[in-house]
């Protein structure tokens, strides 16, 4: 069959193309192979012997052993102060395996044992309190399937040049999890929170004691104290056996081992929200308390390494997501942010979670450059890089929210541009 | 604190409560222990030496090692024809990690090198086509969490006198993940479905080639080639490379290792749709083709075998499902079905997923039956286990889906009982 057997709209320049033509009939052009019918002969080996035996805990495919967290360093003489990334390109769907969501650790994962752990309440509170997970689990849970950014995530295209990398080594400080525990609210409500509290410090049980003083009102709104991650209990490189979660706001504020809560009138100005994840200005002063991740999407493929065998009709997919709720439209250009298509999103878009787009693309063989941008619900739009760098001074670095492009040669290659 | 302090509105007998009552302020009554403010003497060990490092591919804590599939059997004289449950009362939210995602395997688990996997679709279509991975993935795709259950789960309670079993051992027939694929209707209407086609066959690439005919219309309404379960590759326990996903319906028709789908006008009549996962009916004659699971719910916590500590508030909660929908309403019980009590239904409530459900219970400690049903958005009704029993016959086995009974006795044991 040839182009002229179906009709397929185009929705924007250089091939893209309504994704409802996509999902209708007839679109072969060249994408499946046709073939007689099969013969006997063709049973594979497998179908031959017997299988494996049933296992207590699955694991994936020996085939799919490079699918792993990449980027993995730690800081110079420590074991575990730095990060590992998502690997977004070799992942479908809006979920993250727990296995291979990000990591950033600022004194290693700790071996905590949960019949040892307490999460305590104090400070300003009318009853100190002490929970053990036992008695957590008689309080109220609730699930929510949110993401979780760091707010260092994509700082690496800040460089004055585009560094030759993939998706995941530029954005794989993001992931989404269905996120189970007790609201935050109803613990505190429980302490009872005196009239004059306004903040609340939390600390992790890790070596780094990690701590970060968060507003009271986000306590109340949706924080969780967190105890499962996509239904089996938090893995120790996400805060076994417990976490807060803070939908939308930067992650380092989710803090991991959560084994101490105190309630303040005044944020503590610890050491990671001054001398780090705070914001340098034109002026030279530093924004303090930039809670929220920005709105914001990525093309996951083709992206960055990956390879384009040959032209012809291809699925362009990515994530969106912003920290203020919903997002509400994502558009993909590629001819490098001249004509913009509208790409459909999958259902149902949760607030403050990944939304996963798609569009339909039929590449011509020339090159191209594939951009997305993302609008969240409440009109929030995603910068430029130009717009975004404009906007800012020279030393900041958290909180990179830009359009990211990438440039497909004429051999297929995908590459990390800045356009 | 005592019960005087806070008010809370029972929901039903036997102290079910409304659970916004618990959602809200000072329900202490005992759950959380009192304590005096935290001294630096109480700094954990793990706080006090660096953790471990990141790493490529993460696991579970090594203190939930004891979280494993359940009731791993195998026939007598193979390896892997038989069947492994998920772990139910230990998970919470409602997907279902991989690794723990129940398997039922009819000649083990097949190593498929994915390099060397064809989906091929021929029988009653104009051309004939052969997917491979590559090809597959620039269609367009889509993303659906949903429930997949064995049509044989819980059959078990059939049994003339209640088993002292767990909730897992009864009901671990059943599983929710996110599945990510190709919608099958874009790949047959590339093939060209001829117009006396109405049903096809699906073939593994396993030992057991388990196969099984479908209606075309399911094919075209919401079946999936599913590569992807909870954003990675699917697990070989699982189908990899591909498997097909027909959302609500009996599991065994979802094939794994999917290689090959023929377009017939008649279904194949294989031993797996003939002399199995067929229904016999009170005349001695077999139900074929009873494709849907009905509409159920479980208690997964507390459950047979877990213990009650104390007197005082608990949460009760539960998963509830219909293959023919959305569930529309789960009531709980805590007095054998005298009264009952609507229970909070966990958002986003998505079409033939797993819905989780909670209550608030105040247990006085005295004997209590508790158990939950649910009604799906058509209005069917899970039925009582007389009534199932009655409208069936006596050799039937598969789509039990009666109400669970769970009686917690004076000492706080949970135990399954036919109520």
């Amino acid at each position: 069959m040839t182009d002229q057997d179906f009709e397929m709209t185009p929705a924007a320049g250089n091939g893209l193309m309504e994704r409802r033509g996509f999902l209708r009939a007839g679109l072969a052009g060249g994408i499946a192979m046709l073939v007689a019918a099969p013969a006997t002969a063709d049973r594979p080996a497998w179908t031959k012997t017997p299988g494996t035996a049933m296992n207590g805990y699955g694991s994936p495919s020996r085939f799919e052993t490079d699918v792993q967290r990449v980027g993995i360093g730690s800081l110079p003489g420590t074991v575990g102060t730095g990060a590992s990334r998502t690997p977004l390109e070799q992942l479908s769907g809006t979920i993250t395996p727990s296995g291979l969501h990000f990591e950033r650790h600022h004194n290693g994962i700790p071996d905590i044992d949960p019949d040892r752990h307490q999460l305590i309440i104090h400070g300003l509170v009318e009853r100190p309190l002490s929970f053990s997970l036992e008695t957590l689990a008689r309080y109220p849970m609730t699930s929510r399937i949110q993401f979780l950014e760091c707010s260092g995530n994509s700082g690496a295209l800040l460089a004055p040049t585009p560094a030759k990398r993939t998706c995941s080594q530029l954005h794989g400080l993001i992931a989404a999890s269905e996120w189970t525990g007790v609201p935050l609210g109803v613990l505190l409500d429980e302490a009872g929170v005196k009239p004059e509290a306004r903040w609340l410090v939390a600390e992790g049980a890790d070596a780094a004691m990690m701590s970060r003083s968060v507003p009271l009102s986000k306590a109340f709104d949706d924080a969780l104290i967190a105890l499962y991650q996509n239904g089996e209990r938090i893995r120790p490189s996400n805060g076994y056996p417990m976490r807060l979660f803070l939908p939308g706001w930067e992650g380092n504020m989710s803090v991991k081992w959560l084994h101490r809560i105190k309630v303040t009138s005044t944020p503590a100005m610890t050491k990671d929200e001054t001398s780090k994840y705070s914001d340098l200005q034109p002026d030279g002063t530093a924004k303090l308390f930039t809670f929220p991740m920005g709105v914001k999407s990525v093309i996951t493929n083709p992206s960055g390494g990956l390879h384009m065998s040959k032209p012809g009709l291809y699925q362009i997919t990515g994530l969106a997501w912003s920290g203020a709720g919903r997002i509400n439209r994502v558009e993909v250009s590629a001819d490098g942010g001249k004509s913009w298509a509208t790409a459909a999103l999958e259902e149902p878009v949760l607030t403050k979670n990944l939304t996963r787009f798609r569009t339909a693309w039929r590449w011509n063989g020339a090159p191209a450059t594939l951009m997305s941008r993302a609008v969240d619900e409440h009109g929030s739009q995603q910068p430029t890089r130009d717009s975004l760098i404009a906007e800012r001074s020279r030393g900041f670095f958290y909180h990179y929210n830009a359009i990211q492009a990438w440039r497909i040669t004429r051999s297929g290659e995908v590459e990390n541009v800045y356009a």
